[in-house]
């Protein structure tokens, strides 16, 4: 019959499980983030192309969605490799959902290419279908995060998801820039989209600050070239003062975000290698735990009283009592950092929800609603978190519309 | 290579062995209800053993040891059936560890009865250790609800933990009201230490109700005799009124105790049967779910144009489309109701986690320091949460003691 000890073997056998499940899911994060990237470049030439009714970046449009199309085989690979064994991958219920509508998206990748190069789409509606795909791609990494059981990789994987999300919220603002400046300029609406734009970095990002390693932000900081950001400022002012833009400076637009944007993509990448590292060391350690817990309940075996082997002497008996009391303290001030991490996750998950309820319930697009939660909680001097549970406690009576 | 109709086959897979895991914990949390309460009267049993210096409850007492130690044995074999193929088990880390000190607590048992019988032990040295394995006991069923992920099932596991910790609590109740009556009295800190007793009871009873089913609700209410009820508090009046108190009554008051207690373990009986019986029900449901998709998927697959097996004509897109999307919403909307069950497990962790930090840096037992953040919250009219949370983030600057 199984002893006290032997589970607390089987205890440490599992946090190993779970730490090579997390190692397979961050292999996977790098090559979505690849992916997310030349999906970026591809929506930002596609742009260009119907922008321009054909005339320019065609050449450069279909050099990118090759390059789109061998990224996206790595993700395929990646995919592949996760459904063995399904029924027993941890959080797999959600994920693989995730996983079979992004991969429905990335199905109909060569009709939406094919329509593109007929000049089928708007821009508008050619930006909506990447950005539709790539926000598929990240709830992938938002549930890998959502189901990461140790504290530290939890921490990696939030910063990351967080930093993913900024860029991809940064290449929109490079779309909707270029179009702005293309077209000789916006209105006021216009103008509260862009600086919105703006603010769902900066959220993203302070996130990102808040959760990633002193190395990550250093590497964040180091890869941000001053005369870029000083441009790309100058060029937002410019973009968001009232009256008609010179056509000029869309290209300026996009080569300056571009440059920034692209290094992000260094950035991310390394926090992808960072995470792989951080996982391997992790199970290593865990390993080395699980040996050394081992060898100490090997040799209390061995000293314990072979007519009784169920009990030990005092002083074993205490050993014993230090080792699991050790290993429960250990497991709850995991827990316990683990709820401080994904208290943040939970945050994104409350407002999403918020979100979508006033979508459903006032008929406002998604940045409407987003403007009326913080709209609210600037007025009652609140969190927008604050405001979002509210609007979810008051769900039962809040009136429906057009129904 | 995997379609995305193939991962939202594998999700549902996912699902069924999410259920299927719940349903072997369902099994456990059973014997483990049946154990409880028979250390639960052992424990009784034990305290006027002692109290009578061995003049009383000697027989009554081998008797219940011998009862006890049939229920221990079903929990250990349905220990064992877990720990097969450990490192696979979903939250196994925090489970086995939880198993782990309880079994360790399992293995003292022998001992502790042998000091019992000798006498060397007050009662209330006796029913401390009782009741730190019955703790153990209800750890193991918190993990184990704190792990499910169906909505449903979710609700069931909070609703019996709360059974099942609140009856603790009536038991802990009759071992002190014993103790007072046999005494001959208590003093205010006594009368206050009762009051928190049946306090502690109504606060996990009322989670109780809030999170079972209508049947088990009624099956709880119809369990109750009046005529008991009446007596138990009639007795806590008298208990709980200074002076001196009659030792006759203590018999009374057990006999009175015991009754209401045994109701209360048909009740939990039923709901451990209640929540096989659901867990059996959705993994049936689940199953047949798979099945349907399964023959949805097929015959959209024979329709598919041979050609290109990946492109299907506009008919069947849009049906792919809604099942992907069908899926994912009815997710999302599993993950929403969990999301509201799990809180009041969270709020549980999150006082937990102040009264351990106020024991900790204002060196309080247990008791004071839960009343501490009650009376401060009735103080500055907020929930005992709030305080919690407030006590938590303010866990920097809170002064150690004693350090």
């Amino acid at each position: 019959m199984a002893s006290g000890l032997s589970f607390l073997l089987a205890a440490r056998q599992c946090e190993i499980g779970e730490l090579e499940d997390l190692a397979k899911t961050s292999e996977l994060l790098g090559v979505l983030g690849r992916f997310t990237h030349e999906l970026q470049r591809e929506r930002g030439a596609s742009n260009g192309y119907l922008g321009s009714q054909g005339g320019r970046f065609a050449a450069r449009r279909l050099e990118q969605a090759a390059q789109c199309e061998r990224a996206e085989l790595l993700v395929r690979e990646s995919f592949d490799r996760l459904d063995s064994d399904a029924s027993r991958v941890r959080n797999g219920a959600r994920l693989f959902s995730r996983i079979a509508v992004v991969l429905h998206a990335m199905d109909s990748l060569p009709a939406l290419r094919a329509r593109i190069a007929a000049q089928q789409l708007t821009p508008a509606e050619a930006t909506k279908a990447f950005v539709q795909l790539i926000a598929g791609l990240l709830a992938v990494v938002f549930e890998a995060a959502d189901s990461a059981t140790d504290p530290e990789v939890s921490r990696a994987l939030v910063a990351m998801f967080n930093f993913m999300q900024g860029k991809e919220f940064a290449g929109q603002e490079r779309a909707f820039g270029s179009l702005v400046f293309a077209s000789g300029g916006t209105d006021a609406g216009g103008q509260q989209h862009w600086r919105h734009l703006i603010d769902l970095q900066q959220g993203c990002l302070q996130v990102f600050l808040e959760f990633s390693s002193p190395a990550a932000v250093l590497a964040n900081l180091s890869s941000q070239d001053p005369d870029v950001m000083a441009d790309l400022e100058r060029l937002r002012r410019i973009g968001c003062t009232p009256g008609r833009q010179d056509p000029e400076l869309s290209q300026a637009w996009f080569d300056c975000s571009t440059a920034r944007i692209d290094a992000m993509r260094v950035v991310e990448a390394q926090l992808a290698a960072n995470l792989r590292v951080l996982c391997s060391q992790r199970i290593e350690q865990a390993r080395g735990e699980l040996r050394d817990q081992q060898a100490i309940l090997d040799s209390l075996a061995r000293q314990a009283s072979p007519a009784e082997p169920a009990h030990y002497g005092p002083h074993l008996e205490r050993s014993v009592v230090a080792l699991v009391q050790e290993q429960t303290l250990r497991l709850q001030a995991m827990s316990d950092e683990l709820d401080t991490v994904r208290a943040t996750l939970n945050e994104r998950k409350v407002i999403e929800r918020a979100k979508g309820l006033l979508m459903a319930h006032r008929q406002l697009s998604e940045e409407e609603a987003y403007k009326m939660l913080r709209q609210t909680a600037m007025n009652q001097n609140k969190r927008v978190l604050d405001v979002a549970e509210a609007v979810l406690a008051m769900a039962d009576v809040l009136p429906v519309r057009g129904r």
